[in-house]
């Protein structure tokens, strides 16, 4: 049971009426607060007020909206990202400096600002714990389910639980500063007793093989934002060194939530069937695994044989070989799953094929791309390239 | 009338009977040639035996398959290809060194090498003046059209003719050796007397605005090669200076045929419905326009709002945004053909978005991004992420 945290949401009809699109969640005590935010140089209303008060490290409370980006939207967008701030802050007495903002949807269009303020008094109001089923609702846009990870741990004697809510799928290439995309928002909350170094530090380290692990179509928001809140409210000695006991299963536990929000994320591609995760082993220099992961993952060919269940590796090795990774393409070995379609830069037998055919008409496959020119490796886990992706952004928005 | 050259096409039933599938273009008599390769690591093997061969400067003949890349296909498809050239060049009295190989198709699977060669007795027999609409038509993959370009312009007193053969439909982002992708094949021939220098500058200066200047998929293919013949048949003296008024001729004709063949790819892509040309300007240096008009041309997300006529020009910012091109966000300005969609980065009126939504329902348009940040400019030319797209690639192959 996570304590200290409150949950609420309600309907603004920021975009259309009909479905919950405004959230809030908050701390009813101080915190502890990190955050991290799009690199893309077009950058949110709420980015933009949002990153300079997660430095200060104090934010106790966040209010959401989906259905509208507030993204080049002008000085205009930063008044109606103030605003909600603002009012939000005033209903729940608390310093603006506490207060983030969130937004994900249609970029350019104005914020329906006074719809907006007319639902805050009930949104703030209506804080529960049991707000939280709402709320991972109200931050939906394409997503097809909410998506919530919850661990309980013991620290130095206490029970302290870590909660994490995400939405995002599609334009998603996450690229945070560390480096996240689709609009991803992430709120992690708990109440174990950090301290802000420890909370950072942590999340730092989660990003790699979690958010910045996953990429679905190669698009980086302007809106990516995660916030990460602890409010000591499991009550305790505060965890300062990442190496204790404590420290250890802290960041266990925040890599873990991360991880697992983050394969939701991707299950949860736009018009995804699969989930597919490229390992490039044996390259040079670590920036080489990336940029053949990437390539791989991102590649339109790849992904539409990934989608057909083909185990087209022809694709594959023509992605990483325009990548600009370096490698001699007679040594490359290439599975799907254990099923080695390519061996020495050169076909595999019929049996190989076959067994790779099955596997991808699963849901869940990895593609192992064994480059032998190094020790580096990357791992990167993506989605399909579908019909029904098409569809939806053909249709989206306008 | 292309003077000295013959062309010939058969049916060898590479992958399937039922089509013309190998191809022959030869000069009768000397030619100077030059030629440009993918710059992908992974290179099949017919790029491997004709890049060498073309550096030389003497091809005067070049067989070519569609339905079997020949690449990754080890030692093997290296004697393959030899044999290819080989017992074309005995048939043919010509040196190996002066008969290219060219092959499209899938990647990884062994040539039926037999039939290939119980082909080309056939194929060199049927040589004719007439053949070059069978060769352009045995040379397409996925394409649903032969490409085909023609000129005659008068030099020095004498008609010469230039004519460009492509092929290219998928897997088309071509970075040749100046820098082009799919598989495009394209082959160019002319009676006019170039000089080898003059022939080279031609073809590189020609490449940024045609071949360079576009892309599909962003794939670059193991097998992209552009192979360029002057036999000198249309007679008169060898041109030797590009300043000249013949020289001048020469170029323009080579830009002109080189273009309009690549628009001829672009037109034919893969379930392509449009042809949009993306035009960055205002960056601050070329290789930031150029990062700027990638990253909105290989977009999925402003793809498929192309394929939808939508006029989502947030889409079209954020991928600029993420293209690490330097800009200020409220400053940018972005047209679809004529109608301001987004001023100084924000929204336009509605009626420059109905405007806009017209004119991409059409078949054709130009989306103009001026980023305000400097005086580069880069233009390329893609096409639309339809619904076919994935049908077309997910079923390709196995």
């Amino acid at each position: 049971m996570l304590k200290g945290f409150l949950f609420s949401a309600v309907e603004a009809a920021i975009k259309q009426p009909g479905r919950l699109d405004l959230g809030l969640v908050y701390s009813d005590r101080p915190t502890k607060a990190c955050g991290l935010f799009t690199t893309n140089t077009v950058k949110a209303a709420p980015v933009l007020l949002t990153a300079p008060k997660a430095a200060k490290g104090e934010i106790q409370a966040v209010v959401v909206n989906s259905g509208n980006a507030n993204a080049c939207t002008g000085p205009q967008g930063l008044v109606h990202a103030q605003s909600m701030a603002a009012q939000t802050a005033r209903a729940l007495k608390l310093d603006q400096d506490k207060v983030g903002v969130c937004s994900t949807g249609v970029i350019g269009r104005p914020m329906p600002l006074e719809r907006i303020e007319a639902a805050i008094p009930g949104l703030v109001e209506g804080l529960s714990p049991d707000g939280l089923e709402d709320f991972s609702r109200a931050i939906m846009t394409t997503d097809t389910v909410p998506k919530v990870v919850s661990l309980e741990r013991n620290l130095d004697g206490r029970q302290a639980t870590l909660v994490g809510v995400a939405k995002g799928a599609g334009m998603i290439h996450p690229n945070l500063a560390l480096p996240p995309q689709a609009t991803m928002l992430v709120f992690l909350m708990t109440d174990a007793p950090a301290a802000a170094p420890v909370l950072k530090a942590s999340l730092e380290e989660a990003m790699p093989a979690s958010f910045h692990g996953i990429t679905i179509d190669g698009d980086t928001s302007t809106n990516d934002s995660i916030i990460f809140m602890a409010n000591g409210a499991a009550g305790g000695p505060e965890i300062e060194d990442p190496s204790s006991p404590a420290g250890r299963t802290f960041f266990a536990s925040v890599k873990e939530v991360c991880q697992e929000l983050a394969m939701k994320i991707v299950a949860d591609a736009e018009g995804g069937t699969k989930v597919v995760t490229i390992h490039v082993k044996g390259a040079a220099s670590e920036s080489e695994a990336g940029q053949a992961a990437t390539a791989i993952a991102l590649s339109p060919l790849c992904k539409t044989a990934f989608f057909g269940a083909d185990p087209n590796w022809g694709r594959i090795i023509a992605a990483a070989g325009r990548s600009g990774a370096r490698f001699d393409p007679e040594k490359v070995d290439i599975f799907i799953d254990d099923a080695a379609v390519c061996v020495e830069g050169g076909a595999a037998g019929a049996e190989a094929v076959a067994g790779a055919e099955k596997t991808m008409k699963g849901e869940r496959f990895t593609v192992t791309v064994d480059l032998k020119a190094g020790q580096s490796e990357r791992v990167l886990t993506t989605s399909d390239l579908s019909i029904d992706y098409v569809k939806i952004n053909a249709e989206y928005t306008t």
